[in-house]
Order: C-alpha cells, then structure tokens, then sequence
C-alpha cells in the first residue's frame, strides 16, 4: 500500500459504516455490472430496501456483492472508502421484517417492497493520508 | 418504472456526470466484486487516474465495468443517479497523456501512475421524483 493511503481496521470500518446512510451495491444484471446508491442501516449486515420487482431485489438473490461507502474530496487528495463483499439475500421473517422497517426508503416507493442484508464477509476500508507539511513551507 | 422515479435522458446523463468530480468504478478482483472511488472527467470516456501497480489499473484492463455517479439525500428520499456501462483501457499516447495529465488525482500519489478511459458504451439515469403536495396538506 503507498504511504499516502492508510489501511483502516475492522473496527474503523465498523465505524464509518455506522455513521453513514447512503451506501453504493456493485451487482451483476444481465451479465453487465451495475451500481445502486441505496439509503441503508447497518444490522447484522448491511440493510437495504428495493422493490420486489426492480433490478436490485434480483440481482441480490444469493449473489455475491460488493457494498461500499466513501467521503472522497472533489480533488481526490483526501477522504475514506469502505467496502464490504458478502452474500446478499432477501430478509423473511414477518417479525424481523416489521422490526426493521422503519427508517429505511425504497427509492421507488412502493408498497411492495423487500428487505436485502449483505453479510459482511470481507470488510476493509482506506483512507488517504494529507502529505507531510516540511518545515520550510510551514515558515514560508 | 415507479412513479416516483423518472429516467434521465442521455443528454442529461452527460450534464451530470459533467457536473461531478468523484464516482465509483465496480469492478471484478480475484472473482470477487469490489467498488473504488475516483476522481474523474469527462473526456471521451470517463478519465481518471490511478496507480500502475494497483488493483484498479490490473482489473481495468480491456474490460467491462461499471462507473457511477449519484447524489442521494441520506433519507433515500431524493435524489438521482447515473450509471456508465462501458470497456475500461488505459491511455497510452503519451501526448493524450500529457494533455490530460492535469486536474486528476491518484489516490496512491505515486509517480507510476496510469489514466484509465472508460468508454460510455451505455449511459443510463434516474431521479426520484418528491410525491406530489396535496392542496389538504398545503393549505395546512
């Protein structure tokens, strides 16, 4: 790894993926891969909505999936990234479903919705490190 | 489509992407999904730049991945999004090179570094729709 990019613990990871809503899923559809901005909770994994019949409920049946989060400058010379790679699949359970149901938006709005966890199989994160400030331009 | 999501034509796609400095490439490593953030512009392509010896640079060689850029209020209430489907390739014409070389940043800051074209094979987009007002809550 350079030295300008540090490598964030689990922990860490943890962290910045609790304190986030809005998360990117990296899936397979039609054999071209796609990415989804979802708005999501961490809970056991990682919680989003989606339509029954969208793109996103299919594609994460089973499937293996990255997730990532990130605050990345306009410039690209700071910011983090995390992402988790875990198995995605609709959640069941009538009770489980009622619990979680607050607090989470389906883009599309429908009353037919789903709820899909990523496990967080893999998780690992990074962050850029500002460069060193040498002592000749900080008295300059 | 739901009537709370309205699809982007393509000219409004490429004002968008025009627009952002930072998007997300999915890509495949080691048979596994993964998502990076990147600076980037639009030139003939999506553009950005990484290190030669990175995980980006090998998993963009000649092949299909995924490029997207969105702003999604943390609710998941608003927002929209757009999304590349095209061949990623590096740059190798060292005028191109040199032409393109300012304005973009590799998160690794090394000198090895790489340009990377993502073509805009497919350019799709969405925006979720606010529900219409109703005269009862307005005049409340």
């Amino acid at each position: 790894m350079s030295d300008r990019l540090r490598e964030l613990s689990r922990d860490e990871c943890l962290a910045r993926l609790r304190t986030a809503r809005v998360g990117r899923v990296a899936v397979t559809h039609h054999a071209l891969p796609a990415i989804v901005p979802v708005n999501f909770v961490v809970d056991r994994g990682i919680l989003f909505r989606t339509s029954s019949d969208g793109m996103l409920d299919h594609a994460c049946r089973g499937q293996v999936v990255a997730f990532e989060v990130d605050d990345l400058a306009d410039d690209g010379c700071s910011g983090w990234s995390v992402l988790v790679v875990g198995v995605a699949d609709s959640v069941d359970g009538s009770d489980e479903l009622r619990a979680i149901r607050s607090g989470l938006v389906s883009a599309r709005g429908d009353l037919t919705d789903r709820f899909v966890r990523v496990s967080m199989t893999e998780v690992t994160g990074r962050e850029i490190v500002a460069p060193r400030v040498s002592m000749t331009s900080r008295s300059a």
